[in-house]
């Protein structure tokens, strides 16, 4: 059984929380750490619900406490319309019986956790990029270290949209442009799991309701905090379901055969209309490029089986009871 | 029957002169005028080998010598390694009979021809956007009084590619998106056909050796000036044909069934490393833009029935036999 050390960077967030608590039940996954970052909510926030989900779900698991605003640019502002006021979809939330902070800011907790497992972390990442930057540039020597980075962000047109919060850019890459740039810039292994894989990816209410009647607690759970989740999408996109943003990522590490793959290095847009905007020159692109063909070939997800995504998911949570 | 008044807005090019073919023998296009502009080739050369196909396929048509140069930028270096050195595949060039050039630039060709057809004329335009620009500049009452706009251009990676010439743009609207950007900003009705079709039709060799063997003079004309093009695209996709770029434009108005569209404002990048990036933000999308939400909704194709396509193609040379 290969056994994947992962890190996971994460501002949660109502899928944030359903990625959590997969990675957790997965018997593949040995969770390090978990790294918090502003983005759905304010750091205060995606911090406590570190703890709450650290408690409930993955007791004894570092969490440290990573950035509260992009590297250049202004915090944005929570998204309670979609994640809840408190980021986990309104649901009551008690007090987390280990409220036991990592000493080391999350950067610092994940150059420190790189190095002293060489070539075998695999780094989660499903927030705004920020704490991964500042990683970069407190110990660039991870970047050789690193096993792999798994980024749930970005859009490639191919099912139709480029971003999300605006025509160009998806959530998690508009709220640090330039923490991504130079996360895609760096030399270890990214993979890019986007919109173009997570918004075909569907989990239906009717299908979340097995879930929850069939998978204890963690069911239990993974039906609540996705309740408010579930109206913005119904409201926003007419759907009885929610898209599946952040497991996508942990899927993607459990099982790469579900996702086809697109190399070519990766650039992020950082001013202008299209802020944001993640554009990939795909190797076969035979037209020089010199603002892309510097840098390191990354990897896009560009198709998914959404049916075997969501039966790993399920068959998950259910080993787990 | 329908009849089209068309002007053509072109920089022949092979499949400029591929598509000027098939308008000049479809009994539904009645072409007004032919307008040159620089791009696959100077203006000098676009501007000889319109009077050229004007005197073989479309003898009586006007002929208006258009812009040498971008709005801002300098002119880019002629594709010789595309179109051949003389812009049409290096083919030999007999002098035309009738070298008459309308006393008027093109874009002043187009607003008084647009007056004098309100509400009648269609515009296919399959190079740089320049006299577009220009045209509007000099009458804006032309918006109004165009029936549409139809445009070879742009790319939205539906298919996988956001360009051609970079891997965010492709080739026309790089030549000039500052003046792109401005025609797909004016309130006339533009339907862009860019990559996402273009690179999904293609006509096979084999397919155009019948058009060569079938199709007379035609024929024979559309394989001679498609050998070097279809060259260069073995040589850079490993394609056994060639994608159907200009025609695709022709197709649209005279057969718009065989097209998908999708509706929104389109901005197009006029700076960074994207720039002429067209990026359009679909109607169907909820979050505010302001740099799109003032804009037109214009369309985009997004799907072909590219066997319909070939199909009208080869119908038109056979039928005008």
């Amino acid at each position: 059984m290969t056994i994947h050390k992962v890190i996971y960077d994460t501002d949660p967030g109502v899928d944030d929380a359903m990625a959590l608590v997969f990675q957790a039940l997965h018997p593949e996954i040995e969770l390090l750490g978990i790294t918090s970052v502003f983005g759905n909510a304010t750091i205060d926030t995606t911090t406590a619900n570190a703890l709450y989900l650290r408690s409930r779900f993955a007791p004894g698991v570092s969490v440290a406490r990573g950035a509260a605003a992009p590297l250049h640019r202004a915090p944005p502002a929570p998204l309670g319309w979609i994640h809840g006021d408190n980021g986990l979809g309104n649901i009551e939330l008690s007090e987390p019986a280990d409220t036991t902070l990592d000493a080391r800011p999350a950067h610092e907790f994940i150059v420190d956790t790189v190095r002293a497992h060489p070539g075998e972390v695999t780094l989660i990442a499903v927030g705004p990029l920020t704490n991964l930057a500042h990683a970069l540039e407190a110990g660039p020597d991870i970047a050789r270290l690193m096993k792999q980075v798994v980024i749930m962000g970005g859009a490639f047109g191919i099912t139709g949209v480029l971003g999300n919060v605006s025509p160009a850019a998806e959530a998690n890459i508009m709220c640090d442009p330039d923490a991504a740039d130079i996360v895609l810039g760096a030399t270890w292994p990214v993979t890019l799991v986007g919109l173009d894989v997570t918004q075909s990816t569907i989990m239906p209410n009717e299908w979340l309701a097995t879930i929850r009647d069939g998978a204890g607690d963690a069911g239990r759970f993974v039906w609540d905090v996705s309740r408010h989740y579930a109206q913005f999408h119904h409201d926003s996109a007419g759907l009885e379901g929610i898209y599946v943003h952040d497991a996508s990522a942990v899927a993607y590490v459990l099982a790469p055969h579900l996702y086809t793959v697109r190399k070519g290095p990766v650039r992020v847009l950082t001013s202008g209309i299209a802020t944001g905007q993640t554009i990939q020159k795909p190797t076969t692109m035979l037209v020089p490029a010199p603002d892309w063909d510097e840098r390191p070939a990354q990897s896009v997800c560009v198709g998914v089986d959404a049916a075997g995504m969501l039966e790993l998911y399920k068959n998950t949570l259910f080993k787990a009871l």
